[in-house]
């Protein structure tokens, strides 16, 4: 590369002005921030130890990433817990979208409010043994955009964890935004001193999702979080073929015409047997090996394929468990197997 | 809500250090960047002036948003692009997407590298006609995390707009990150000076995904970009039936069965008629009315609908137009009235 006025260690992390107590930080070279770097205050952060001692009563961390967005992160974050919860631990779901939050939504909780004791913030309970801490509770109108730089949002991140009472709990898992930018970095710096479990990365398999989570990967390796394993969601769209709907294109006026009574009924007298069937589709192209491959070659576990279930969608619109009733037949036992993966020692109970 | 010490104007936009110089720029009381901004230096960036010098040479600029992640931006802003081109446009596409570029790929531009003239930065091009700008074209190596906090992406965004040397150009597209945040308000806050014709937001159907398109629609709303329509992408899965895989779940041991060969050679003898059909699955739930009915809700324009199309995926994991050939038989209708609906003026050509 003819790299000119291209910063040369463009690719370094800036871990910004409270870089002294991150993981790791290099030089600052070349970083448009660099003179409010110099100039910031030197010293540990005094809110470190504040959420050292929140912490203390969390017995294990659990971030889950993404590279790219929409591949299903939230969904996952939000089912871990849910199962989790079923399994009987005490457990604490924190999502640091600030711009983004989808987590109450998913968790059945829009609308509801954080309250304030005093104890700090009080998260949200879906059932008394998941408690849940979003941006989502504060806005006043959910339709408003949370239009801030980063600094905000580290703020705002501090703040969760420093001033969210979550009592004992045995799980806290994280919900991060797409990427490895502000928020990445800030729960990293935030949350290592205390331990970090480690990270649980979502993808999908075609290759240009593939790409970022290799730079998810290769975030966790360089400050330091254990990838505890990679989920590769919307493996193909998996649902009955009666659930199918059939139309036929009329090739001319681009506009298609609906005949799944045609259909179903053809099958019906020709097949019967074919309406139990399950079709499924390649939505993602995975001939490039998909996350499984990219796994063996950056040695990370693989932790499995949940395939795109539109049972499983729509649970998470309706804010439910996958694992409560037996509609998700398709994405639930994938989930259930992943997560008996990452939480190997304990028995799910559904 | 009791907010107790949650920021009073915790929703307001911080547009930071330069914010004199921002669109709209509300009070910052609260902000954890304020004492940073109130010590940076005053007065009007000299560096807008030379970005307004180079955009003097764009005709139309417009911004690919998404309030999520994932839901098809950078396909679509590729594919407004080579749709552009083939319309014998001079186009440019810049992908200020830091930490997750994917441009690259979708333009079949992986491994280029950008060089350097006494003219600026030299976009690499896909055609005589169509330039590319992207982080990725600036990276080493593709895995490497890009780990920056907001003011190093907003110093590369500035470089882009100022330092590139596009030339005459009919078409400027910028492909952002998903959300409202450095980015966005960078974006905004360096070319809105010189004019934004607007912004054409990508969504999918589901509610999930709606509550973030409104956020965004009320942040172009509230930096005053016009919102030029919304792309419902991925709706509902269409392929040909006989595309389809078909599998037998094997429920005692969670496994299925690959059936595809049996299903088709049951429906060749019984009902060939089927195999033309197009077989639809609604993926993501649209009950709620999608993002029509969201559009009705807030005053802006629908485009339309795409629907999730594994050629046009395809395409994209290998950098092509979906015009080109006739692979895209499903999406590339949708998809080019969509795109006349935003350049009307002008005839398509393929």
């Amino acid at each position: 590369m003819e790299n000119g006025d291209i910063p040369e260690n463009a690719n370094e992390d800036c871990p910004g002005p409270q870089s002294e107590t991150a993981g790791k930080s290099d030089s600052c070279a070349g970083c448009p921030n660099q003179e409010a770097c110099a100039t910031a205050p030197k010293g540990p952060d005094p809110d470190l130890v504040a959420i050292a001692e929140r912490m203390s009563t969390v017995k294990h961390k659990i971030l889950v990433l993404s590279g790219k967005g929409g591949v299903g992160k939230s969904t996952f974050s939000a089912q871990l817990s849910f199962a989790l919860a079923g399994m009987d631990h005490q457990v604490g779901l924190m999502d640091i979208d600030i711009c983004g939050p989808s987590i109450p939504k998913m968790l059945g909780l829009e609308g509801q409010e954080i309250h304030q004791s005093n104890l700090g913030w009080s998260p949200v309970y879906v059932e008394d043994n998941l408690g849940v801490m979003s941006i989502g509770f504060m806005l006043p109108n959910s339709d408003d955009a949370v239009i801030w730089r980063g600094p905000r949002k580290n703020g705002l991140i501090k703040q969760f964890l420093k001033d969210v009472y979550w009592g004992e709990i045995d799980y806290l898992v994280v919900d991060a935004p797409p990427g490895t930018s502000d928020e990445h970095i800030s729960i990293v710096q935030y949350l290592l001193p205390t331990g970090i479990d480690g990270a649980i990365i979502v993808t999908t398999p075609q290759e240009v999702s593939l790409i970022d989570v290799r730079k998810e990967v290769s975030f966790c390796k360089k400050v330091g979080v254990p990838v505890l394993g990679v989920v590769e969601n919307m493996s193909g769209l998996s649902q009955p073929l009666k659930d199918v709907k059939f139309m036929k294109l009329a090739t001319e006026t681009g506009s298609s015409i609906n005949v799944t009574e045609d259909v179903i009924s053809c099958l019906r007298e020709n097949a019967p047997e074919l309406l139990d069937i399950v079709a499924c589709s390649e939505v993602f192209d995975s001939s490039g090996g998909g996350a499984e491959r990219m796994c063996r070659e950056m040695g990370v576990p693989f932790l499995g394929k949940v395939p795109l279930d539109p049972q499983l969608c729509k649970a998470a619109e309706q804010g439910k468990s996958c694992f409560e009733d037996n509609k998700c037949l398709i994405s639930a036992p994938a989930l259930k197997s992943i997560i008996q993966k990452v939480v190997p020692s304990t028995v799910m109970t559904e």
